[in-house]
């Protein structure tokens, strides 16, 4: 694989997109929701909200400001964490016949991600199924603009705020997937890095791993150059793979979390650490939200989904959860190392940004980005094998079926990978 | 100076926008231009054209593309380099009665403000002078979006494709200002290095040096934390100071044309060369949009206005010209000098970023940019004094006082300029 950006040929694409919200960010940024909303027109809104923050003062705050611009809000606020298609059906039968004309979202990325999906068929009403991506579902593209979507995201990690993705389990399949089509992106996302100095240390560091896998998969990621060019501009896939814009966010992102991450689990109220990783979530949201993310996402979504036994601190749900950044920086650590040996030009460039130096070796390369995952986890409390957290090699099996059954992100990985080799991968993570 | 962003006040702003059209980037995107029209639901436009890109194949295919989408096209082909208010009177009775939805700009800086400002006025007609920066005009904000516009830049220069502003002159007042106000934002911008090959050096120098001014001034200006808070969120300037999200663009920037200037000017088919640098001028565009520019662009301003005797090469318009990218790179070699030494940190993060190393001095810093842009514009041919495009020092009051009219730049200078000062740097430039 070569990143080389001119290389391109008669048979590969030689155009992509860029787009983005408008993105208010700053201290205290979140106390202008209202002029916000009012500047989107709006009167009537949908606030979805989950249980843990619909309680904070935060909440209280944005509903004040809401309604000081005359904004009427309605709540809804039993948001599920990793939502599945069922609990995102009984939410809408809750909202069906609210009369409203906009959605603000106050969550992490399972909350923004509900309130994409809710917006959608609230003003498209259809089945859900219709609009989940092929295979799975339709992937069925809605006729034009959903209602307008305010996102303050809560946590740093997501930037759901920044893309047209939103993340689902399908119950009956037992299998992730998403939805994604260029209306669901938030018109508007407030980034305010003071929402997330109450976040516990383990919920700081998971969410923040997420960025740092957002960052490094996209910087990985297939060049765009290397597809096939699209029948038609619209068939273009929403995951193009890696570009020059792109690799700007994610470059950023990754110096960011390298030099803040710690910071932040080590102490909640640092604020400058809480800016940049508030900041670099965001970025990396735009930069995956073009190219995409490959294998470490692709290997989560099982283990995310077969998690029989971990109760991790700070994530006291009462049932056995991965949190999506563990579950991707997990295999993270041993995926890289693989893939490291056949894109070793663009992990060595990733080890740069970071401040390490190596040869060009491609196996030193290899080496080395894994055991800085590995350190990096040990640093801030998280486990470094799927066996710490209830895995075993009775699992091997179905964590590779699950991987799998990712092509879409597959599709975007700098290796093309076999069945043996994603069962390779996931036994040295064990 | 300081550029932490951290560091902020109750006394002073915490928050920043960031707002990107849609960008299609790549070569060969410009033929995707009836895809993007007939997305933005139009069906007649209004295509403004110079008249020299306005002869050449780039706008037969334009033209060609958005008729085989079913959009009819109208066509304006005698738009003003540096246009002034007149001019842009003149254009606007031209197109005044025609019933079009929509507008293309294809050309350079000049084409695309000049089709900023029709659109305006054609969506809601008013005095030229009433949507004017105050307190040149009355700086009204319009009611609400303008039409669509698709700005197509043929130069890797203006930036103008990712900006809120375009830029004018007064012919009564000779002075150069703008209309500034968020709904004049191209709501597409499709960027083609392609069409930049047929550009002659000294026009890919000039363009050139404007995208190195535009990033290194957001990148030196006044940080956004330094201002004081607006009295509402509606009164933010457009221009809000630098930022860490216009640092990114800007710093890109500044590695690409450092990288590549002098090989796009040399051979004008290095599509690689092309390629960064309608890149770099596309996000060195969302950069300075967002956080301004300042002295150098201020005192490029009375330079270009008050030119009586340069023909440079490839501008051969039948009159004087300073083009607009040497009349702010010749100030820049000498306002840097001065501005390094109140600002040195960023300075020489500058320079770190084209690969200079100094030591923390303010005096070495100050002196290595002024070299190396004096280096820049002798590899590329472009004069290094005023006293070589013709002023002496009988211009010297009036140039300062030209400057001193530009106050909503000089505003974003990192060190406040008295008169005097000012009037020192030009005699250096002379």
């Amino acid at each position: 694989m070569s990143s080389n950006y001119i290389a391109y040929t008669p048979n590969t694409d030689s155009v992509f997109v860029i787009e983005v919200p408008r993105i208010k960010f700053g201290i205290g940024a979140s106390e202008e929701v209202g002029f916000e909303a009012k500047r989107l027109g709006l009167k009537r809104v949908m606030l979805v909200v989950g249980k843990r923050v619909s309680q904070t003062k935060l909440a209280e705050k944005i509903i004040q400001k809401l309604e000081e611009a005359s904004i009427s809000v309605k709540i809804l606020d039993d948001v599920r964490v990793e939502p599945d298609d069922e609990a995102l059906i009984e939410a809408y039968k809750k909202i069906k016949d609210e009369n409203v004309d906009g959605f603000i979202a106050l969550g992490g990325g399972s909350t923004i991600d509900t309130a994409k999906v809710l917006d959608l068929i609230h003003t498209y009403p259809a089945e859900l199924s219709d609009y989940i991506n092929a295979p799975i579902g339709k992937g069925n593209i809605p006729p034009g603009p959903t209602k307008p979507l305010i996102a303050i995201p809560t946590t740093a990690g997501t930037g759901s705020e920044s893309t047209a993705v939103a993340v689902l389990d399908v119950k009956s399949l037992k299998v992730k997937t998403g939805i994604s089509n260029p209306y669901i992106r938030p018109a508007v996302a407030i980034v305010d890095p003071l929402t997330t100095i109450t976040l516990p240390p383990m919920v700081t560091a998971s969410t923040g791993l997420d960025v740092l896998n957002h960052a490094i998969e996209s910087f990985t990621s297939r060049p765009y150059t290397s597809r096939q060019p699209p029948e038609s501009p619209l068939k273009r896939a929403v995951y193009a793979g890696s570009t020059p814009v792109g690799d700007i966010f994610a470059s950023k992102a990754i110096e960011w979390v390298n030099k803040y991450l710690r910071r932040a689990v080590a102490n909640p109220t640092d604020i400058e650490a809480r800016y940049y990783m508030m900041l670099g979530a965001s970025i990396a949201g735009i930069g995956f939200g073009h190219a995409g993310v490959h294998l470490p996402h692709a290997m989560a979504y099982p283990i995310a989904g077969m998690v029989e036994k971990w109760h991790p601190p700070d994530y006291d749900f009462g049932y056995a959860i991965v949190p999506h950044g563990i579950s991707t920086a997990i295999p993270a650590a041993y995926a890289f190392r693989y893939l490291a040996k056949f894109y070793p030009e663009r992990f060595k460039e990733v080890l740069n940004i970071m401040g390490i130096e190596t040869s060009n070796d491609p196996k030193e390369i290899s080496e080395t980005i894994s055991e800085y995952y590995l350190h990096l986890l040990e640093d801030i409390s998280v486990p470094t094998k799927l066996r710490d957290i209830g895995f075993s090699e009775s699992h091997l099996d179905k964590l590779v079926e699950g991987t799998l059954a990712q092509r879409r992100l597959l599709e975007q990985s700098p290796k093309r990978l076999s069945r043996e080799e994603i069962r390779k991968i996931f036994m040295e993570a064990l």
